[in-house]
């Protein structure tokens, strides 16, 4: 017998914090915070608020504005990451990103040649690697579980090794890596670690200055409520930052950046990993969305999301399991982020009859993974049952062989 | 004696689209649009409207959201630009998507290993080109008419020239370059010509393909009034565009974005030139703002430009030449953009008083330039006269020896 979901909602320490997000009434039941998470009441009110200065102020909202890609970073270092003030910095994409500092971080290593990531990490992050003109060795792990020490220890064997970079939680397993072990590894080896939060930022505890991770780069749209296309961030340790230097020399990391007539030279401080013109509606809905994260604090989370998959995969092996769903997802929550993928042959069409007939948004990865995603700020327990049941009676009356088989796209 | 301003704001054709802004009750006169433009009133509709599809149609905002990059793109290359659809995406900022073409046109010309810009060029582009690793051979063009096509022609003699990049319209004295011969003396060396247009789009015609311009950047936060930070441009001809790969290879410039197990492979057309995700409310203020621009035909609104500041211009030699004020833009109003420079040996101090003590909003560029900055969508002739005034009222009474002499950084 599963645990009681209204027992469970009642005994949330973070109940509360569903009140801080925009729900439409008669709205579907959402499971795809972990691709855009919610909408912030508060961010509302800021995003409007912003448009309102920028028509007032114009140009002299600059004077604020432009310490926000710092002050909006050193906040999410603090509330989300196990980072200190000056490691992190919002900006750019995480494409961009992680391109700025694999390329810095390769060029910091003149004997090694190779990068190493795993086969199954996701496609920005390998494109990316794979463009860096340099060896790129992968790691073909297991697909539930994700890349492990020893999957690094045997990659980085050859001793020419520059960069280890993986996700800590995987985009389709949702499996949690074991980040301080795998950045030994990646030590031992002589090779720096650079870690793809995008699934685990707002989500899981980090713990990057703890654990000795040297870069780190991820989005804010996702657990951190952010908005789509909001401004991503960077880590760069900072006994690091010195060492290291940006491919792309634009002005907002040059070290006097209004002295217009000097040469490049970089700024002190991973602020030298700015490149231009800060968005700034976009860090104002980071700012919002990391607020809400310091003020339920990422342990709570963490602890919550943990609670909640491991509802989920309760749910699943009494429910789903003899429908024929496999879980795709590791079993020991230590190794969960907040979202559970469910593996079911015809995994598109049952994701297709979920929007279609039963009023759930979860989203798909090929080639038969269906997501359920639950943010913990937002998610009850009574959401993750109701999604389960919701994805049963689908099965049950088998309407994902009623809706159309062909794959379009998906985001 | 000068001309009548009122005489000249009732014949403007233009008039109209004041009322399409915002403008504060008591707010001061502001020259600074080059910097940073208007608020349009369409625009916090829009944003507002963005913001509530978020709240409710979440994930599923995606359909939609995912094609404004090139939509939006393909509106700005018809209304500003003169270029054709599928020639131009809306995304990154100058500073990333000039790295992006200048290391793509750098990797197509294998034999030439020089990079041409203007020692007077906005400081971002000399530090991007200047982190190429490539030799950046730099013109000293004359500062306030700008490089020419014998100053290309010099720079390019020596025949190792991949790629001349120079802005259209100069940062500081709004001198506008003679695009059509420049390119041709970029060609006639072997060298693509790359313009940044972040002075130009939506101030001046720039006809693009007319021209065979190589490669195109700029911002949207000026002339086309899309809010502080939102996402710049970039173009690349048709022709060239199977030629070049992006250095930073991201998942919106994939083939097949979500089928995410296969190797990078470029898409075809400028679509490959995207990095990471979209930031979507910078993308909808893009398109307002060109909206705007097409509404008033980029003919008229470089047509009224030309006479704002043929206005401004008429007036400092009346009014301002007599009291130490030199202008620092060219006399021809075929070579200008739509600011003026107006330069003063204490022109800090100049540019503080003018601020604090008139209420007028110019800028200031080192080591002696005021800026007056008249965007043709909403400046009035009055507003180009008053701004004169009270600038002339400030060094009648010698105010700006009154106000605090340190420089403070401005953007």
């Amino acid at each position: 017998m599963t645990a009681d979901a209204e027992a469970l909602d009642a005994g949330d320490p973070l109940a509360r914090f569903r009140e801080e997000f925009v729900f439409e009434d008669g709205g579907p039941l959402y499971v795809d915070g972990n691709s855009l998470g919610r909408l912030p009441k508060r961010t509302q009110e800021r995003l409007a608020a912003l448009v309102d200065e920028w028509g007032t102020a114009l140009v002299r909202g600059w004077q604020e504005w432009i310490d926000l890609p710092v002050s909006v970073g050193d906040e999410l270092a603090e509330s989300a990451l196990g980072a200190r003030p000056g490691e992190v910095v919002v900006t750019d994409s995480v494409t961009v990103n992680l391109y700025k500092l694999a390329r810095a971080a390769l060029a910091s290593r003149p004997g090694k040649t190779a990068v190493v990531t795993d086969a199954a990490n996701f496609p920005t992050d390998r494109y990316v690697l794979e463009g860096l003109g340099c060896e790129l060795r992968l790691i073909g792990a297991d697909p539930v579980e994700g890349p492990g020490v020893a999957d690094v220890e045997e990659a980085c064997a050859p001793g020419d090794v520059a960069l280890v970079s993986l996700s800590q939680v995987g985009y389709r397993s949702g499996a949690l890596a074991d980040l301080p072990a795998v950045t030994e590894a990646a030590h031992a080896a002589g090779a720096l670690m650079l870690w793809d939060l995008s699934h685990s930022a707002g989500a899981v505890q980090v713990g990057l200055d703890e654990h000795g991770v040297d870069l780190a780069v991820g989005c804010t749209y996702k657990y951190l409520n952010a908005g789509p296309g909001a401004p991503a961030f960077l880590y760069v340790r900072s006994a690091l930052q010195g060492q290291l230097r940006t491919p792309i020399q634009g002005w907002f990391g040059q070290r006097d950046q209004f002295d217009m007539d000097r040469a490049y030279e970089p700024a002190d401080g991973v602020v030298r990993f700015l490149a231009g013109s800060p968005q700034i509606l976009g860090l104002v809905a980071v700012r919002a969305g990391v607020e809400l994260v310091r003020e339920a604090g990422i342990g709570a989370i963490a602890a919550k999301g943990r609670a909640l998959t491991a509802y989920a995969v309760e749910l699943h092996d009494e429910v789903l399991a003899p429908l024929g769903v496999e879980l795709g997802t590791p079993r020991d929550p230590a190794r969960r982020g907040a979202h559970v993928s469910l593996r079911h042959p015809e995994g598109w069409r049952v994701c297709r009859a979920l929007i279609e007939r039963a009023g759930v948004v979860p989203d798909f990865r090929r080639p038969d993974t269906v997501r359920f995603g639950f943010p913990p700020l937002y998610t009850r327990f009574a959401d993750v049952r109701e999604a389960v049941e919701r994805l049963r009676g689908v099965l049950e009356r088998r309407e994902h062989l009623e809706v159309d088989a062909a794959y379009t796209r998906v985001t």
